[in-house]
């Protein structure tokens, strides 16, 4: 002991940053703390209803916040800390935000997650009875995190690879999904909110998928000569600025990303290996992408993201480089089209994909179609979305 | 264009929350974004000087401050935008905190990083003629995310193994370096913050290092029966607090970690091939563990974390089981013994690691005492360290 006596004074300053966090509690109910919180954290705690308590420390804040499935004014106790019990949440995991005199910021009590733009709070909402994305005593595949250099933009990538446990013992060659994030997400999205990895380990280890390799890469890529200006100012806003952030996308995965991964990896090549699938701004760049190549793909999954906002109708004989008009030839070719929303996602978006799996029903595009029970435009869509589409890949 | 018109509004919905992050700035000068910063985000920019302006919308709040090396007060102009411009700073990685009316958060527009408990905000400085922690044209390893189960803990622990580039296409075996965060951070440390991997890279493509496995996990380990009490009020605070959550990460690494890593990769093992290393709380733990286990261990490394916070002194006899007390047997055992500290810590911890260099050099300890010249207790000495540390493994 005379030793840690010793290093008291060094595990004191190691730690002092972290004693914040051992704040006191009033209450002595059966929530927990939210499994999403930084070590140590309290709150914001969960109760078994889905509801959620919230708490932090503000003597000198005059309104204090939390953006959740709605906005909550929290109140301050004689003890300067701030405190409000949201409403029951829907299980899965919800970005939230904290706002303090009208700045919206990231609560210190939770982890942080790339979403919505910026590193934002997440918290996760049990779902009793489920255990399809947690960590379960099954066999493990790895995520890789790969660096590679793109000649489309001129710069080094981050991507990340899940690899089935068995990869690594074996001289076997995989097939590949490549698996796009949403708007305001990126690379990150899928391996941690999206649990893709928890998810793809279970349907693996149960034989409801085949193993396979995923590929997760930032849907965001400009390409060379048209780099964003970042001088004060020029910014470009709107819809403009907006394309201009993927406008590369496409050539990184064709010229660069394929390439990469099929030289790094044990990979089968050929489109009858090859499925990519994406969620809200990746489904609308998975549909462009494999219909501009479907000598590349075979299998296109559009999770929340397909067809027009608002639209119940368009012209299939037209868009897309009118590969949607020969249904017949395009059921040939296309061995699985997936197209998936949650039934509590905003009305536009919903009447948009429904509206497009209408249009293809109406042309005889085979497809499948899903709906997430009472789930908004959110991971746990995604989520099931996943469980429903990989076990259908590579058949 | 047709197609893309007809998707704008999904784009828009997509991206409507990246949108906040493209205010308008009014400089005109030679600075830059943060590299640190997400994706649209114009502050914070970085000087030549390596001064730093910051900038937040904020029309509500009364007081807005940044703490870097110093807390400043931020002005507010008419447009409701607060700024502050601080004093040039370091070179190197430094965690930095927004402070709205007296609470500490994140500021939106940086990356968070895991340290100081939490997510917390962080900006580079570059730091001029230096690109050794930089990703280069060279041959870059694979930092791979494995879950393993620990039986001490009774749970899944997430470890980070940096692979060699050329680990994937060889069939050798390799040493292993074990490398450890400091307090209030986790795993997430060195490949983020640290660029381990960047560093690794460039010194295997130069020759400078020999290919090597660096196993990077959570120091925070707490044994089954010992567990937390996470119920409002009772969380222990204080040392005893601090103790208990690192109180299980010895038996970690050497039941659990050590053999997982053994079983999944062609490591060699024995202790003249497997290193320890690790900064602040780390290269405590580094000290306390590698020195219960000379059978295990032959590589020692001690960043900025070794010796007893402003002692000169320590009974070098009797502590650390007495395997300091002889000085040959000890030479003869230990490969290597690197201590390092930053000449700008606090005086404190310099003292305490000058201190313990001082006396293993009176007792006959063979070691190597590193100084990172103008560098806090901060990741550019950590950095540094292992740029110094690892080309001296494995020889």
């Amino acid at each position: 002991m005379k030793k840690l006596i010793n290093q008291r004074a060094w595990f004191i300053i190691c730690f002092i940053s972290l004693s914040f966090h051992f704040c006191e509690g009033q209450e002595t109910d059966d929530s927990r703390p939210a499994t999403t919180n930084v070590r140590g954290a309290e709150y914001p705690r969960v109760h078994p209803d889905g509801s959620v308590t919230f708490r932090i420390k503000a003597p000198d804040a005059q309104k204090v916040e939390i953006q959740l499935d709605k906005r909550y004014d929290m109140v301050k106790g004689l003890d300067s800390f701030w405190t409000v019990t949201t409403n029951a949440q829907v299980p899965g995991f919800h970005y939230y935000t904290l706002i303090i005199n009208g700045v919206w910021v990231a609560d210190p009590s939770s982890e942080s997650f790339f979403g919505m733009g910026r590193d934002a709070s997440g918290i996760e909402i049990p779902e009793k009875g489920v255990d399809y994305y947690s960590a379960k005593n099954v066999p493990h595949g790895e995520i890789r995190s790969k660096w590679y250099y793109s000649k489309t933009t001129a710069g080094w990538r981050r991507v990340f690879v899940y690899l089935p446990a068995e990869y690594e013992n074996s001289n076997a060659r995989y097939p590949v999904l490549y698996l796009q994030h949403g708007g305001g997400e990126d690379e990150r999205g899928w391996p941690i909110q999206g649990r893709a990895n928890f998810i793809m380990d279970n349907l693996i280890a149960e034989g409801k998928a085949k193993p396979m390799i995923i590929v997760m890469d930032c849907g965001y890529a400009v390409k060379t000569g048209d780099t964003v200006n970042t001088s004060p100012g020029t910014q470009q806003k709107g819809f403009a600025g907006m394309m201009r952030q993927i406008s590369g996308f496409e050539e990184v995965m064709i010229n660069d990303l394929i390439p990469t991964i099929d030289a790094a990896y044990r990979t089968k090549s050929g489109r009858e290996n090859r499925a990519m699938a994406g969620l809200s701004m990746g489904g609308m760049q998975t549909l462009v992408i494999t219909l501009d190549n479907l000598d590349k793909f075979s299998y296109i999954g559009c999770f929340s993201g397909a067809g027009r906002p608002g639209a119940v109708d368009f012209d299939i004989k037209k868009e897309y480089k009118g590969v949607l008009s020969d249904s017949l030839a395009f059921n040939n070719k296309v061995k699985l089209f997936w197209v998936g929303i949650g039934t509590n996602e905003p009305q536009m978006m919903y009447k948009g994909v429904y509206g497009f799996h209408e249009t293809l029903t109406k042309a005889g595009i085979k497809h499948v179609y899903y709906e997430s029970p009472g789930t908004a435009h959110e991971w746990l869509t995604w989520r099931r979305d996943l469980y429903d589409f990989a076990p259908r890949l590579f058949r």
